[in-house]
């Protein structure tokens, strides 16, 4: 046994959060470094989703949606509001992240007199199309612009400062860790810089939430979207979370007016009266079952504190890095994720010449264990961490298996 | 036992639907009447969830993107297009049934040159709020206006003929079964009607999938979405189907650019490129664990025939008008649906000034079996039948427990 796999054990052994890997159905002989594409399936989730189907839709049918249902997208909100360190009835679970994104960016452009919306080339792509879709649909006097990264990587805040400066722009969109290379946006200064100029900030947490100490009260931020399917291990197209500080509430006018975001939608006035809380962005009957095992997936991050989590996730990927520097160096890969743990995401991005056939020698069923990243053409492999369920050991074998493809 | 008792279990033995009553999990000791609002659990649909859960999401993880998941709200759009008597490729799922008339409506009117949009004081709520947010937010320059229906129950068609005439209608929303009264409009006369003034036409089929034999292409129907929770059994939120003819997708623009819409969407392009097909409706990630159970509910479907379902359906509100007549005229009830079955869905209402304690006396705990129908304040009470797990005989047990009320 090599030195770092050792090591790695050691390090496994004295992880405090090793015990919640035992909470995830994680198929065999497989380590899953994507859990920053789709998280795992936690078991407590199957057996609570079981109960849903056979009690809840099964057993009560109709009743469940006064006795549960009705008020399912407000409680998980809550309990995400709590761990994202946002507070009760600011948070609410609804549709998917790109439909959240519209409903937001619509809404705040609607009450600004600035024309200009600013996002960066590092965005998602749903972001942007969303953003191009309604400078063209919904809100025509607005022109969306793409700030250009330098190193398409990074963004230095200079380049934004220098932008907003200009004190035309009604709403910056960005993804506080970004998709294509984990550089994560420092978010309290993002929204300070963008108070100071007049700016209002919508932040997509689609690759931070779960994996990153989030603290929304605490650094100023006023909107946000993300997914649950991702670190947060909601399950395929578990829908999405939605954040507006209580303060801007009541003036915020979603586009989409559906019978759910009425104030009284079992009423059946004619009439829609938006809910003055964060109900009003709620639209059709949330499907319940995708978002039922979001209690009992947010439960484990309750249980493990999303400060340990984060510690871990540094760890792990400062342990890859100083692996990196020592056994792959020879082989020509790039790292393109920060190395400065306060400016990376819970994922690292390896670019190689060979990326595509890497992947599949990584990914081989006859290879024990199969390892499976992410692979973004043409020669980016990403690597998601999730500390609930990946181990320090799985990163060592990480590094002996890249080193034996160019064996 | 009575007369009406054992012609009604008569019945239910020549019914060669009978069979279908098992494959679903119902609760014991109920008799469930709101099938309209909630349709019941499939015994495979839940089966099929675990292997969905177990396999697709715990063992193969990502893989399943891939290999099942991208490819399901077309493979499960097709299933359905194939019992709606729509093409390959016109029916998706995608999002709620408000969500997708939010962008069907927005796509329609930003292709035309009138600025009316129509719909009755008949539609459900939810209808009538997205297109009152649509005409103040996105299409500023349409006005909504609802026709009155003459008897809050039924709407004449010299009455829509008369509001079309002036041909400046650009599109006409109507609910294809009511919601409140189970009014069923004749779909082909309207599109036809439609048709003459040069007005489009989006039914909501929300309380007719499933329940009526449709056929869109027949009926000339052009565009279309609804519930898969109602009579299609999908579970509680289960996605909505989204319903476009060949020859008006190339030309549509929804509003909500998502990047499941787009052409290619796991190139990452930073420009939106819509699918050419109903694939542009799409938007963000599907709830999968939601979308799932409709494989297997669409499956009854196939199996019993949606014209051997609607005939039943008509045998058995016919039969309860029949028992009615004879057993319940004299407790001041008043029969709201139409009695022609070519005007009716699958659900009727009853009204009466004490139906709170009516309904009250129907579901409580201490009768057996409990009666589930659903309670619309001030007075009515619907009652959903659906034909592939409701009995006669549960009709005829309906008016001996309405009889009992009043002794």
């Amino acid at each position: 046994m090599n030195h770092f796999r050792s090591l790695a054990q050691s390090l496994d052994n004295q992880d405090e959060l090793r015990k919640f890997r035992a909470y995830f159905h994680l198929p065999e002989n497989v380590i899953y470094l994507d859990g920053n594409s789709l998280g795992a399936l936690p078991k407590e989730s199957h057996s609570h989703l079981n109960q849903v189907i056979t009690d809840e839709w099964g057993n009560q049918l109709i009743k469940s949606w006064e006795k549960s249902w009705l008020k399912r997208p407000q409680q998980i909100g809550d309990q995400l509001a709590e761990l994202l360190g946002a507070g009760k009835g600011e948070i609410i679970i609804s549709d998917s992240t790109s439909i959240n994104i519209y409903k937001l960016a619509s809404a705040i452009l609607q009450k600004s007199d600035r024309n200009v919306v600013l996002t960066d080339d590092l965005n998602f792509p749903t972001d942007i199309y969303l953003l191009q879709g309604i400078c063209k649909t919904v809100h025509s006097d607005c022109q969306l612009e793409l700030l250009t990264s330098p190193d398409s990587l990074t963004m230095p805040l200079t380049v934004l400062d220098k932008r907003l400066q200009n004190e035309d722009v009604a709403l910056l969109v960005l993804s506080h860790v970004v998709f294509k290379s984990a550089f994560c946006y420092p978010m309290k200064e993002v929204n300070a810089l963008a108070k100071k100029y007049g700016t209002e900030v919508l932040w997509d947490l689609s690759h931070s939430a779960g994996a990153i100490h989030l603290a929304l009260h605490e650094s100023g931020t006023d909107f946000a979207v993300g997914c649950t399917y991702k670190y947060l291990n909601g399950g395929p197209g578990s829908p999405s979370f939605i954040y507006v500080g209580k303060k801007h509430q009541a003036t915020l006018e979603s586009p989409i007016w559906g019978w759910f975001g009425d104030e009284q939608p079992f009423e059946f006035q004619l009439n829609y009266r938006p809910h003055p809380g964060i109900q009003k962005f709620l639209v059709g009957t949330p499907p319940i079952l995708s978002m039922s095992t979001l209690k009992t997936s947010l439960q484990l991050f309750e249980q493990a504190g999303l400060e340990n989590i984060r510690l871990k996730s540094v760890q792990m990927i400062d342990f890859f890095i100083k692996m990196y520097e020592e056994e792959l160096k020879d082989f020509s890969f790039s790292f393109l994720t920060p190395r400065d743990a306060a400016y990376r995401g819970s994922h690292f991005i390896l670019a190689h010449s060979e990326a595509d056939k890497i992947v599949a020698f990584l990914i081989s069923d006859k290879s024990t264990p199969a390892i499976i990243p992410d692979f973004r053409p043409p020669d980016f492999i990403r690597f998601g961490v999730a500390p609930l369920y990946n181990q320090f050991e799985e990163m060592a074998i990480l590094v002996e298996r890249l080193k034996q493809y160019f064996q």
